[in-house]
Formats: C-alpha cells, sequence, structure tokens
C-alpha cells in the first residue's frame, strides 16, 4: 500500500493532466456533429494506453464509433481482468445551466467540474493509471485487457458484434468494471446488479399541417393534448406503470434481499434537499432504494410538439413527439418491453391520430454474484483502501455490456465504481472528487494482487 | 362597379408588386430578433399610405412596436370609416415544411404563398390600394382613417393606451376590418362574431438539475409527466374543459341562432380530408361550426423538456413547459378565465413539484351587430360584388381590438374577411389567392358607397 501511495504522490499532477485532456474532447456520441471528437478521442486513449505499458493495442473499427484495446500478457497461466470502459459521454446541454464549459474541466472545491469527470471518463482512466502504476512498480499480479468503447451513451450498438468476433481476444476470467457509483466515501460500497432499459421515441401525429387555434380549434384533436392524455395514462394512481403485462417477469427481492438492501444508510430529508423537492415520487410500497435499485420505471426523457419559441404563437400543432425509456430489472427482457409498450401504444392511440413508436436501444438487467473470487477481491481492496467493508447496493442505471459479456463470453462481472449519486451523471455540471480519482487509482491495484491471490 | 375593375385592371402589377414588397419583410412580432424588421414595414406601411392619397401620416411610437396612422377627411359632415389591420406576422417556423421561403413571396397557381399573405398583409393591404382607387377615381364617399398596428399577433398590448388617449382622433362611425375568412368565394360570408382569448405559459419544475434517469428514476417525480398529467386532466370524456366555473358566463346559442349557424356549407368529408384526419375531435353535443364559433376551447400551442435533440439522452428533465390558450366566447372573460386557469391549475399541482403560470396577452370576445347600417352596407356590397348574398358566421379566431374598439370609442365593427380557412394561417406555406386580393379592391369601395349612402 505505501509503494502505491508513494508512487500515486511522485506522478499525481501528470495523472490529473493526462485526465483534464481526455475531458476536453467533446466526445458526444448522441450528436453526429462530434463525430471527427469522438474519432479523436479513441485515438488519444489508444495512445495513453500504449504510454502506460499495454501491448498490441488497437482502435478496432465498428460500423459505428471505434473500440480501443489494448493489453498484458505476463503469463498465460495467471488469470486475466478485462477492464471495461467508455469514452464517449452524454450531450452536455441544457448548457445555459453549466456554471463552467462542459469541455473545459475546472476544479472547484476538490472536485473536477466536465461532461464525462465520472461518467466515464474520470472512473476507466483510473484503470490506466493504476495499470501504469503497477507496470512502474513491477506488481502487475496477473493479465490484464482493456476494451474501452465509444457508444455506451447511445447503447453499445457494435460491441455484441465485436464481441461475437474477438472471444478467443477477450478470454478472461472476470470482467471490472467502474462506471457506477458508492454510497459515500464514508460508506464505500459496491452494486451488485444493473437495470436493463428500453429506449424508444414516440410520434403522434394529427392534422396535416400546423392550425390556427382558433379556426381550428374545438374541433380537431391537438396531437400535444392526445400525447399529454397517452403518457398520462401509462402510470396509474399507484404509480404502477399501466402496460398489461409489464410486470409479468419482474422478480421480487426476498425478505432478506430487501433488508439487506435498505440497511444502507439513507437519509430522506437529506435526499430531498440535494435534490431541492418537497416531497419523493414513486411506485407504491417501496422504498427509494427499492424504486432506484429493484423496481421497473418508465420516464419521459424528453417531450416537443407546437411552437417552443419567445413569446406566443396560437397555433394547433400537427404533430408532438416523446423520448421515453424504460428501465428494466431481473428478468425482464429489453426486447420483450419494447414489444409490450410499442402494442400498447398503438392500442390506446385514439382514431383522430395517428402514432409512430421507434426503439431507440435497449440493454438487459443484470445481477453480479456476491460469492465469487472477484467479488471477495474488490471486497478486500476496498475494506484495505478504505478502512471499511463495502456495503452491496442495487444500481439504478444500465450498463448494456454487463448482459451481453455474460452472455456471449460467459464472463461474470464486478462492479467497482468510486462514483457518488450525487455527481450529477448525464446533468449539467458533471463532477468528480480529485479524491475519488486517486482514491480509485490506489485501491485498483489491490484488487489484482487479491484476486490473484485468491485464483493460485 | 365598371370604373371600378377598370382601375384595378390597369393597376393590376403595380398593386401586386407593392404587396410582394410588403410580404418581404419578416415583420415578426414575436421574436425580438426581428425588431428592425418590423418597425421597418411600419415606415413602408406609411409610405405607402402617404403615396395611396392620405393625410396627416404618422408612425405613433407606443411601448411596443409602432401603430400606422393616416387619414382622408373629405367632409367633417360626412359618415367616418376606421380601417383597421395589422403589418405584424406570425412567426414562421417550423421553417423546415415550407415549401418555399416564408419572406419570399412565390406565387404557385393563383396563390401568392408567403407568411402575412393572408393574415393580415394581403388583406389590409386591400384597403389602402382600394383607397388609392377611390382617390383616383374620385370616388370617394365618405372620410376614412387608417390604424394599422404591429402587435396583433402578440396581443395588441399597446394598442388599449393608444385608443385611449387618441379618442378624438380615432372617432368614427364604424370599424371596418378583413382579418378574417369567407366560407369559399362561392359562399361569400359575413362573420358576425369572435372569441376572445386568454394565452399563458405553464412551467412545472421537480428537481433542481437534470437527473440521470437511472440513478432517480422511480424515486423521484419526472416534470415531464407530471405536466403530462396535469394537461390530460384539463378536458373530461367528454373534452369539456375541467376548469371549475369555465363555462358559467358561456351564453349558449338560440335554437334559430344554431340553425342560421348550421345552415351554412359544411362537408365533413372534405373538411377531414384538407386536414388529413380520419376522424374529428371536440366538445360533445355540438356541430363542428359551433366547436369552433360558439364553444369555448383549451390548446396547447406548445409543450416542451427534457432531451429534444438528436438521439438518445437518458435524463429525467428537472422542469418542462406548455404554452397553452383558450378560446373564449360572450360573456366569458379573458381577465377571469386567466384568473380560473391559474387558480386550478396551481390547485391541482401534486406536492413533489412546483408549478408558475405565466399570463401571455388576452382579448375578449365580440359578437358584432347585423342590424346596422354598416352591416347593411357589407352585404349589399358583397352581394353586387360576387352576385351572391353573404352568409352570416361566427370566426373562431381572436381580434382584442374590436371588443377594445367597443368599449373605449363605442363603436361597432364590420368583419369583412376575404381569406379562406384553408389559407393557412399561422401554418407552414401560409397563402392568399391573388383573386381574392383584387376581389377585395373591388368589393371593398362598393361597402363606403352603400355606407355612405345609407347613412344619409
Amino acid at each position: 500500500m505505501q509503494d502505491i501511495k508513494q508512487y500515486v504522490e511522485a506522478n499525481k499532477q501528470r495523472m490529473l493532466d493526462e485526465l483534464f485532456e481526455l475531458l476536453r474532447c467533446p466526445s458526444v456520441s448522441a450528436d453526429p456533429k462530434y463525430k471527427d471528437d469522438v474519432l479523436k478521442t479513441a485515438d488519444l486513449v489508444a495512445k495513453r494506453l500504449t504510454e502506460s505499458g499495454a501491448d498490441k493495442v488497437e482502435v478496432c473499427q465498428t460500423a459505428g464509433y471505434p473500440i480501443v484495446y489494448g493489453e498484458k500478457i505476463i503469463d498465460p497461466a495467471k488469470p486475466t481482468v478485462l477492464v471495461y470502459g467508455h469514452y464517449d459521454v452524454q450531450p452536455a446541454d441544457p448548457l445555459e445551466l453549466w456554471h463552467t464549459p462542459p469541455f473545459e474541466p475546472t476544479v472547484r472545491d476538490g472536485k473536477i467540474y466536465a461532461r464525462g469527470a465520472c461518467d466515464d471518463k474520470g472512473q476507466f482512466y483510473m484503470h490506466v493509471k493504476a495499470f501504469e502504476l503497477m507496470m512502474q512498480t513491477n506488481t502487475l499480479p496477473c493479465n490484464i485487457k482493456f476494451m474501452i468503447e465509444g457508444e455506451e451513451e447511445v447503447g453499445s450498438n457494435n460491441l455484441g458484434i465485436y464481441v461475437k468476433a474477438n472471444k478467443e481476444r477477450l478470454k478472461a476470467d472476470v470482467v471490472l468494471i467502474s462506471d457506477t457509483s458508492m454510497i459515500s466515501m464514508e460508506n464505500p460500497s459496491l452494486e451488485t446488479g444493473l437495470r436493463g432499459l428500453s429506449y424508444l421515441e414516440v410520434e403522434v401525429v394529427g392534422p396535416n399541417r400546423d392550425l390556427h387555434s382558433g379556426v381550428y380549434g374545438g374541433a380537431v384533436a391537438n396531437p400535444a393534448t392526445i400525447l399529454a392524455k397517452m403518457i398520462a395514462s401509462m402510470h396509474d394512481e399507484n404509480n404502477h406503470i399501466a402496460i398489461p403485462g409489464f410486470y409479468n417477469d419482474v422478480v421480487e427481492l426476498t425478505d432478506t434481499e430487501k433488508k439487506e438492501l435498505n440497511s444502507a444508510p439513507y437519509d430522506e430529508e437529506e435526499y430531498k434537499k440535494d435534490l431541492g423537492v418537497d416531497a419523493l415520487w414513486g411506485e407504491k410500497g417501496y422504498s427509494t432504494f427499492e424504486r432506484t435499485g429493484t423496481r421497473p420505471t418508465l420516464e419521459v426523457n424528453g417531450i416537443w410538439g407546437g411552437y417552443i419559441g419567445e413569446g406566443a404563437k396560437t397555433v394547433l400543432p400537427s404533430k408532438a413527439n416523446a423520448k421515453i425509456s424504460m428501465r428494466l430489472v431481473p428478468n425482464q427482457s429489453s426486447e420483450k418491453i419494447t414489444q409490450l409498450f410499442t402494442d400498447h401504444f398503438n392500442k390506446i392511440a385514439p382514431p383522430y391520430v395517428k402514432v409512430t413508436v421507434t426503439p431507440h436501444h435497449g440493454g438487459e438487467p443484470v445481477v453480479t454474484p456476491t460469492d465469487s473470487i472477484a467479488y471477495k477481491a474488490a471486497q478486500m481492496a476496498i475494506t484495505e483502501s478504505f478502512g471499511k467493508a463495502p456495503i452491496p447496493t442495487r444500481g439504478g442505471g444500465s450498463i448494456p455490456i454487463v448482459a451481453l459479456f455474460e452472455a456471449e463470453l460467459g464472463i461474470k462481472t464486478v462492479l467497482m465504481g468510486f462514483g457518488l449519486d450525487s455527481d450529477a451523471l448525464h446533468s449539467p455540471n458533471e463532477k468528480y472528487d480529485i479524491y475519488n480519482y486517486y482514491k480509485g487509482i490506489e485501491t485498483l491495484p489491490l484488487f489484482h494482487k487479491y484476486f490473484a491471490e485468491l485464483s493460485k
């Protein structure tokens, strides 16, 4: 542990500068206008992997954005850890809400503010630097492979194809991912599950043109009103999702699991204060941890229709749209839920509008084992580094790759995240504590150490 | 009538060119970025009024956009007609739906396509040219005053102040307005009523920042979902507006009025075909004419919230907004309805969101007399010009000035519109038939002639 701390101390500034350079790249995978920036980011990641000591570094082309691969095989007989991360980021808008430019990392009271600071540049780069550390201090105890993709924020559509085509190359004993969060630095935790996702876009079309709301208002259906009614009908009075069959495959937690999940520290007043809300909302009969970690949800991610510019326009819009996503839990299937939603949405569409449902992307929910060598290694690493055993939690987010790995390569995953829920992932002013960044770089070598030892 | 036709024939091209020059000015009053263009348009209108023979032409400054005034007093003893119109236009977006640029007037099969072609540049300018005609042919039979404003599309907020301050100057026997439509050129009509308006904007705020829909989804209210539920609750299952007290002051039509209103030619299949809808929507128990002309409505003119850009963003938005307007009928009061909506919207807001209601503007509903000299003069003018007596109809639109005039100056209005409902007012590809434009220029002198005669 001392050598680790010494190495980090000696290379602190450079390790931060390198992350900042990465954060300055606006690698927004959702918006085509950033295409060149995303591609440049992939090259930079490859460059850094090589400098850190990786062999066979390659920017692997796909039908979409490339996947950066690199490896260090010290002994084929030793266990292999496959590190996964993503160099793409969420769009930065609404831009006007950022206190400092999203792609100009700025430090305020020990925190790095930038899009991707935590999700996932700040976190996957800890692995690159922890790897450098182990190489420089000759302490790499096992083989390591890196796979850093550029389409996680848009559904990892091409990753599956790549994984299928590179099973031999990606062979490993465990997948290690830092793209999740801890309860707090005082209460370190390990996520043992992730929700799946079904993301789609709906369009409701009424008249063939925008109409004068005076001349036609009252005699023609307003698509914005109809869309509102359709969305409103998606949750019942108990905030259960009203799509027939939606909950059919949901696995309820056992009382023990419930107890363990709810044993994690939680201060509702603090939670509400941080969000600035007077009351929480959610599915009746479930706690906040259960609602975000173990229950499926349906959220409107975006809605638009009619005149949204300055001032007033008395128009009856021709159409209205919404982006809607559903978070899924074991054993729901993304494909099945997408179909259920589509059928239901078409079924409830009234005769005076035409509706279209366009699926964007999806991902399957997962539960990671807590009895594996890898999970124990993670527990030991965190316990040594934080001086406290990690609490097992359920994450609300989705990392499609996890289910993909299990299905395609038969490898389980360990979710070793160092972020915080309050890091404003996907929001303006995303941040990552410099403390957490270094803490991760110090903790990860311990995971490799214990994983190698326990594998003997 | 022959002299009139001859004059129009001889000056056809110039009369069209002048209108085109006016249509090339993007005088969008709702959007501050067009400020200079709106001001330039006012100057152009003043220039044309002067050229056409008006005296005391003045661009009258207000707290907003100026009002262009001009007059020709041939004999104080003779009756005076006050012509009202507006030189401002609606925003042109959605721009991508225009087949030709909104501010580059283009003629296709006899129709002028341009924003403002019908509403109201094409229509108010008929009065300027009819006035020129009467001046040039020495046939102006009465005094005439022009008041062309630049804020009709944003609620004529400064017109009231101007009218109050200029009662003497605006003294007249009737107000003549061409800012409405006819059933068709084969079925000329005269509107005898207009709906009032209450336009407001609502904001629903949930969490203090956009949230990751995975990390928080399910535990925090989604403002877009809540706004949808609130909007959905505004109409009941019969499409009656569900705001308590909303209908209290509504005057139901008498059976005779109903019969007369519904006697106008109406082909539901044609109506649906023109709009491209399979079914109509509306308040149960009322016909299309009643729904658009005699019943109050509530329409969502615009709605937006969350991520509306390219691709997908898994965000739980911090807020959602909507522009909502209500069309009012006799004897509803715009102020009262705005208050009822505001109280109701605040009342139904759930505890986990904060809502704000911001009134934009309003206008009072009106019914114009059908037993006045002015109305008779309009009937006679149309009958002579179209060879057919006009059908009385109720307009669904709103022209706040009409109620204002009656209240402030005690003058009744005649609504002599030459547009068509299918002219796509407030929509992309707004048009005005060149035929209607010349027809109006030919018909208006007859109104003045008969009004002067009947006033003797």
